[in-house]
């Protein structure tokens, strides 16, 4: 690919996607070109990227000449429209839905963990869901160096994770709840603010799983090229912006090592900040996490009279790590 | 014990406090006389039971004459002080604290599971941790039809656990949030609005588990005597007022049954709601349990590839059945 390229972001006005413009701008992509792609509704709005105003176009199948790359964060339905004729029209899809994760021809990726994965791509490359990633970075490390055999993992999900109008109804809700206002969610099911409830995402009716945590059984699977792992998901929204939690216990193969062993391997990790001070009580936080790049791990300890388990705790801004940021890592390996 | 009783309430003016009083009401307790108790700092203010008002004295070594049930929720340290004065003037003490919970000489109850303990009383009765509480009304029901082995749970603990001080902080600080004004936490060490943390209790220095979560090690041991059972906790913070939720994986002695069973079970047992319905993805929430006397769980499904794994959801109101409730359903044990 030359050094500079011609990008499109598809999607670009939602929260991803205006998070992908900044993170392509922070990270010096070598944007060549810039094309902006949305639905009819938002045809026309302008977005600023480097100090230069782009306005937004309508995404259709003509959209994609001379594109390198295609960024997609348009859900899956359009991403399945869309997707193929990017690739037709010569560009590399990278795209941030459910669409192609499980498609056997289309890789999964996590740059740090399996970046080698890219290579095999058929010009469409999926971007992991966001508690994915962000469980796989914190867990990832210890797995290096005492295989995995079962996670269990329960999360404390972020509003954004169900876009920026989910943001606002948990800010509106909160004003509401404070004043005694009635409360009518909309976006979410149930009340998002001052609450907790079991994610929102299609429930398969027979096993009683939800589909974000069906997403973290078979993509983790997927991405470790470890079908045998057992992963045991438990998807829970509470009233926060933008970054996830995730309370993991881990069943390894080995007995466990020394912590100080996984605490080194998690701090030499790229992408990935221990903060673990049993002194201060200071752990990773959603509001600590929100904005910042890396996946912050800590609570690290031996389960209780088990010799092969571990415990620990992460969190990881949703929007950045577990999307635009992931998906822009993923098209700068595709530069090399 | 007379059919009319006289009950103090020592630490009558705090979140738990003023609970016991309306459950005290609710329930129709036999109460003849009433004395309430708290620190020379709450002395003189008035407080309501059955219309009637009452004016809180201190709290002294002398404060139990004639008194048959003290119920205190005054914080481990003054219970140390003063539970065995009441116990020497006659009084049965039901105590909110962790004082005397792992003490052998004092039972530790939860009257839908152990009750039968109580009768071994010294002058003490314990009420257990909230978080304990919680936990087994989900799990006793299912631990009756195939024994459990082993508990991984994750908390999201609302802020009425650390008292009403610290409810109004989590609604000041997030009406601060949303003006965008600078948070200064005070009663908990970190923000509470909008974010989740590690539990603030005391942290093990040595094991990495905080005291939140050795309570729930240990008191479910000894409330289901059962000191094999392995409970691996991770206590959490979450931005709510006052229900619990706990997201529970367990690993059971024999291979799992048809769901159906342990639902009918669990909604057979007394102070048990099952809320679980699939279909409209309606399951326990700490805004719909807030204010119930039920433990609300759901979420009840198979372990993904394990034949003797459950894992279910749960609710429930801390200051209610994780303190006050509880407690005055033991002093209604002593009635008997």
């Amino acid at each position: 690919m030359s050094k500079e390229v011609h990008v499109a972001v598809a999607g670009s006005t939602g929260a991803v996607g205006e998070e992908m413009l900044r993170v392509l701008e922070k990270r010096n992509f070598p944007v060549g070109q810039l094309t902006l792609l949305a639905s009819s509704r938002s045809v026309g709005k302008k977005q600023i990227f480097r100090g230069q105003e782009y306005t937004v176009q309508e995404l259709g199948h003509d959209s994609f000449e001379g594109v390198d790359i295609a960024l997609f964060s348009a859900g899956g339905s359009i991403t399945k429209i869309y997707a193929p004729s990017a690739v037709k029209a010569g560009a590399v899809v990278v795209d941030n839905s459910s669409a192609y994760r499980m498609d056997p021809q289309t890789p999964l990726v996590i740059p740090e963990i399996n970046a080698g994965d890219i290579a095999a791509h058929k010009g469409i490359i999926a971007n992991p869901n966001c508690s994915t990633i962000i469980m796989l970075m914190a867990v990832y490390p210890i797995h290096q160096l005492n295989p995995v055999k079962s996670i269990i993992v329960s999360t404390y999900q972020a509003a954004s994770g169900a876009g920026a109008a989910a943001m606002r109804e948990l800010e509106d809700q909160a004003r509401d709840v404070l004043d005694q206002k009635k409360i009518e969610p909309n976006i979410f099911p149930w009340q998002i603010a001052f609450n907790a409830f079991s994610h929102n995402s299609a429930m398969n009716q027979e096993n009683g799983y939800n589909e974000e945590e069906l997403k973290m059984v078979n993509e983790t699977r997927k991405i470790l090229h470890l079908d045998q792992i057992q992963v045991s998901p438990t998807c829970i929204r509470i009233g926060t912006f933008r970054a996830h939690a995730e309370s993991i216990h881990l069943e390894l193969t080995n007995p466990l090592a020394e912590l100080d062993g996984y605490r080194k391997a998690l701090s030499e990790f790229p992408g990935v900040t221990v903060i673990d001070d049993r002194a201060t009580n200071r752990f990773p936080m959603p509001t600590e996490s929100s904005g910042q790049d890396d996946v912050f791990v800590g609570r690290l300890r031996p389960g209780l009279d088990q010799s092969h388990s571990l415990e620990l705790f992460c969190c990881g801004d949703q929007i950045l790590k577990g999307a635009a940021l992931n998906a822009v890592q993923i098209a700068e390996q595709l530069l090399d």
